[in-house]
């Protein structure tokens, strides 16, 4: 592909469905750049905030792997990068990506400084932009009434996971990262998702200014459907309760909703539904919006993520064919 | 300098003298080998030991970052290298280079390979030979006939420091590294030290067959006297005593001792005095080695070290004297 026709591509998230894109989209000549959120605040990430007073990184982390040279030395500390300490008090359940920023961070006494230089070392393909600077907190209201203050406690409710979220926010507010509205307003696609909606894509959205530069950009603005629901945060959504609950907060209609259309193995539907977790039924009409589908399943079942999710997950789109699927809407 | 003069260099030891030797060795057009220490039990090395069943690797880690390049992102992680995380519990403490190496080890499945590839990720210039591979502990009985089991409790006497050693072994034997023997039978020049006498240059001698390898190459053999005696060590050691308790193990005598002659600064002798440390006392001949005297101490009081030792190092052999001085000697 000739330099000329390289164009910018944005893609929005944090967690495995956005390392799932930018792996796809890394083969291509484009300009690419991650913007993920920074409310995280389970495991490594709590321990982070709490400990070494940071903000959290294992959404940034996970989108510099994907994007990170994977030839010779640098390739190597890539795989370090995704490594989980086993062994040693303290330390086991650490990932070595985020012990990287952490020492990083303290010599040279920024984290974004130390996250500019992270990329450097991995010698990304890209940029990988925090949505906000600012340590604030994902709060999530269920139709109950019932409050949760933080992020993992979303990702792993104690509550009947069955409730529907009925109102998100973030404290204290967020200051959008200057450099996340900018790729936003130069883009030439926006890509949403995949990725848990309440946890991975919305936090974004909830950064004040980043629905506006999304309603307001020339960029096709795409949103990834989720291939399952989530118990404990989209129970029993299809695919057209996913797009509103992303649009409320842009607060105009999308491009295109990209939708897969390979029917789920088996087995894999055996162990999500024993989670109360179900293919997202695909209920959308091109009465507002562009829906595209096409077969996006990744062959191969994953046993283990290479990245930070709680859950193992056991399907996947397939990186190629998303990718292939995004760049055709440019 | 040309490279059809480059010859071949070794240096033995561990710890912050060694340091100081390679950095200041490490401009000539020389090849380095280092060859340290693998008994250490302290701090760091023993959570690694305890935690992660791992061989000690601060006294490598020091070699490794006295040798890495210091330019772009190499020269970045050569400083996260050096690193000592200060907060998080169960991380304070430990050095980003001793959870790198344990994190490389796990993800290669050998230690032995984790340093090679360490080496490369660092490109260092020359190589670091661990001296054996066997997981062993030094013992030291003292005069009085109490014996300690363990390096870190030399390093940190709970006894009179002014006691004598009066034998040191390694328990269980261990087995020489067989890249250490082979660099000392092809060097041109051996340099034993500076260093701890008993926890960084004789740890080394005690690995069967060094010894032999020592007195047996073509190499010219140097020791670099330390400039101060050790508390707990060397209390009172004059120069004679640091060589005749290195010539012991190697059977033979040194070709020569090189031994700092400038005087040192009041400030730094008030402090070791305090310490019950004094400048080792020149009371070398020529009868049975070569004496070499240069004034080799750096003129900056350092505060702080860059490496692992327990104790701040005041004062120190400055690295281009001391390796102009070993030079001269090829």
């Amino acid at each position: 592909m000739q330099n000329n026709t390289a164009k910018k591509i944005v893609c929005i998230g944090g967690g495995t469905g956005t390392f799932v894109v930018l792996r796809g989209l890394k083969h291509y000549q484009h300009t690419l750049s991650a913007i993920v959120t920074m409310s995280d605040s389970g495991g490594s990430n709590r321990r982070l905030r709490d400990e070494f007073g940071l903000l959290p990184t294992s959404d940034l982390r996970q989108c510099l792997v994907a994007l990170a040279d994977e030839s010779g030395g640098v390739g190597l500390l890539r795989k370090l990068f995704m490594y989980r300490f086993e062994k040693g008090n303290g330390i086991a359940g650490m990932t070595f990506g985020n012990l990287f920023m952490a020492a990083l961070t303290d010599i040279l006494g920024s984290q974004e400084e130390a996250i500019r230089k992270t990329s450097k070392v991995l010698r990304i393909k890209g940029a990988v932009i925090p949505v906000t600077f600012t340590d604030t907190n994902l709060y999530a209201t269920y139709e109950n009434g019932h409050t949760v203050s933080e992020e993992h406690l979303i990702d792993e409710p104690q509550h009947d996971g069955k409730l529907k979220i009925t109102n998100v926010s973030l404290m204290p507010d967020a200051i959008a990262n200057k450099d996340a509205l900018k790729a936003i307003k130069q883009a030439d696609l926006v890509v949403i998702g995949p990725g848990d909606l309440y946890t991975s894509i919305i936090p974004n959205l909830l950064v004040p200014k980043i629905g506006d530069a999304l309603a307001q950009t020339n960029a096709k603005v795409v949103y990834v459907l989720n291939l399952m629901t989530k118990f404990g945060q989209t129970y029993n959504f299809k695919a057209s309760d996913h797009v509103l609950a992303i649009e409320k907060f842009i607060g105009t209609s999308l491009d295109y909703v990209v939708v897969n259309k390979d029917a789920i193995p088996k087995k894999a539907l055996d162990v999500y539904a024993a989670c109360h977790e179900e293919p997202v039924i695909d209920d959308l009409t091109d009465d507002h919006c562009t829906v595209v589908r096409a077969p996006l399943i990744s062959s191969a079942l994953i046993e283990k993520s290479a990245a930070d999710t709680l859950v193992r997950s056991l399907i996947r789109h397939d990186s190629d064919l998303l990718a292939k699927t995004l760049v055709s809407l440019l």
